[in-house]
């Protein structure tokens, strides 16, 4: 079992990731001075997995309640952690009964919300089961609802008393949720390791026909970066910002879609395309930078295009972005392969013009 | 002008206290790198004084919405605070743009529960203008709002930048008002200053006429030796726990009384006299202790018995509170004036004997 510290003073935490770990769920249940009573929340996708952690759960005599809600995006809102609020009162947990999130982002997201919030914040537990939750929401401490006017606009930072990456899980995952978190771990290569970003274009195979120990690699090194990042700013006042690459765009493709087209990881692909290609408008990186980055995510089977959004209404949605203080941009854009800098001076003319090559 | 710091490390704060300084909450947002758009949550009873603190930023050209929520306890719930999300969002609040809180512990609970959350926590600035809110929640960074089934079940810990205490919103506070905040100041007395205690005792009449230089002592030495306990323990793991002197009883007074016969500081007054009983029975304190309580609890006006309430229901009730993890009651009793302990070993029959007094 690989093991990841996520440095934050006091609020610090391992992430496991291995196979066949979800007894080492319930043993760290077992072990923490946590009040037995588990509150587990999965969703359709998830619920039949769970039933490996009940059994070493019951095996322990922890007892705990598993809620399963609607699998997908429109479950993460205020209704349905008012739901689990109630089950959580119901089953009569206090404030050092843990919440267990088993599922990807929207599970891990709205529980999360309900952990940090639910008496002023329990103890929480995650187990991420897609590859995007994994090398994303596993670091970070990034919890969140919707609202109807927009994504994430509600929620908390609230950092897990332990993450279990289960390699398992990631064997039975449809082959579009695997390739939506490889967006994000081409990511982490460019942000900060050139060495990773070549690890991933020499095991291209390898990481399609799902390879455990490349996939225990890449989960690790981006898990890694992540928590370096977010070790040296954990509230997104600075450095945290470079995570945000390729996702300015990006949220404006899923926007421009109404979410319908394109899944996170995927407009993160077309995004991180766009930076590039403004950054090679700026002068920061050559054109064939570019097309290393565009053919590692096309061998990938990542899409690196957004045909026919309209150029206009994606310009304005990227000054919607939660990142946006006082009406500027934060663009994260390429200086090399391992290095970006952010600038909020970025000449709309050449945003445009990147756009209208994605949108082609 | 009066300051307090409260010592949290990156998040320690200021509590000014004095006279008109609504000009000085202005001054203090148009000199912090916030957004210049900030959004008043206001409700009823406030409604009217926000126009000194509107005046005072419209002159720096500051944007602001003033939101007013009705009145009272009920709209403390998570309807109210996507509400309040929804103007955020309208108004193009950003992650630097400030909420204030001008109200009670109604608003303010509210206000920063809802700052905490937009866009994972925005600036919060507090103005309260009641006795308790100022003593009480100026410090300690509990925010929250009621489920259904309790009061403050969801919540965050969430510390305000600044808090501004206009001793002018006391001076027109009803007498009711006035006195639930005199039951918080006697409990500082108690568990931490005899001092303070007996500057109570001899302060009755310029307290009940509201002298301004009195006042403004005992909200200072309130809110200062509750920012000690609070700097120690911020997330109520230990020491903090003091704060609740008074509060179990007291909980279980305003439930058996469905919210509707006491209000939360009269509550807390029975529930300390409680206390005081308990550990009078255990050997604790004398009698002359209890009565020297008593006789100032009376002297202020506050009620010390909660007639005709159900004993085994008030006694079954003290297991809900809020800090009961695994079943225990955490009590808090007297040793002396201004030091109390904690146990969980207090044998039923000696609470039920305290209750039994408060009851008859």
């Amino acid at each position: 079992m690989e093991n990841i510290r996520v440095e934050l003073g006091a609020d610090s935490y391992n992430i496991f990731i291995g196979e066949k770990i979800l007894a080492d769920v319930a043993k760290f249940i077992a072990e923490s001075n946590f009040t037995k009573k588990v509150l587990i929340v999965a969703d359709g996708n998830t619920e039949k997995f769970c039933t490996g952690l009940t059994a070493e759960l019951e095996i322990r005599d922890i007892n705990f309640d598993v809620t399963i809600i609607p699998a997908g995006e429109a479950s993460k809102n205020l209704r349905e952690a008012e739901k689990l609020y109630t089950r959580a009162i119901e089953f009569g947990m206090d404030r050092k009964s843990p919440v267990v999130a088993f599922g990807g982002g929207v599970v891990g997201d709205l529980a999360g919300f309900v952990a940090a919030t639910y008496l002023r914040g329990v103890p929480f537990i995650q187990v991420p089961t897609t590859l995007l939750a994994q090398v994303d929401s596993s670091v970070g401490g990034k919890t969140a609802v919707n609202h109807e006017l927009g994504k994430n606009l509600i929620g908390a930072f609230y950092q897990p008393k332990a993450v279990f990456i289960d390699i398992d899980t990631i064997k039975t995952l449809p082959e579009r949720e695997l390739r939506c978190g490889l967006g994000e771990v081409v990511k982490y290569g460019i942000i900060s390791d050139e060495n990773f970003f070549e690890y991933l274009e020499l095991n291209v195979k390898k990481i399609l026909s799902r390879d455990v120990e490349v996939l225990t690699h890449i989960i690790k090194r981006a898990c890694e970066i992540k928590a370096d990042v977010v070790s040296k700013d954990e509230k997104e006042s600075g450095l945290r910002r470079i995570l945000n690459f390729g996702h300015t765009i990006a949220h404006a493709v899923e926007q421009v879609t109404n979410y319908e087209k394109y899944r996170h990881g995927e407009a993160v692909a077309v995004g991180m395309l766009g930076a590039a290609l403004i950054s090679y408008a700026m002068g920061k990186i050559t054109f064939n930078d570019v097309a290393r980055l565009k053919d590692l995510l096309d061998r990938l089977g990542l899409i690196t295009r957004c045909a026919d959004c309209d150029v206009e209404e994606m310009y304005a949605l990227t000054f919607r972005d939660k990142k946006t203080v006082g009406g500027k941009v934060n663009w994260v854009l390429m200086e090399d392969f391992g290095k970006v800098f952010i600038t909020d001076a970025v000449a709309e003319v050449e945003i445009k013009k990147a756009l209208k090559i994605l949108a082609s």
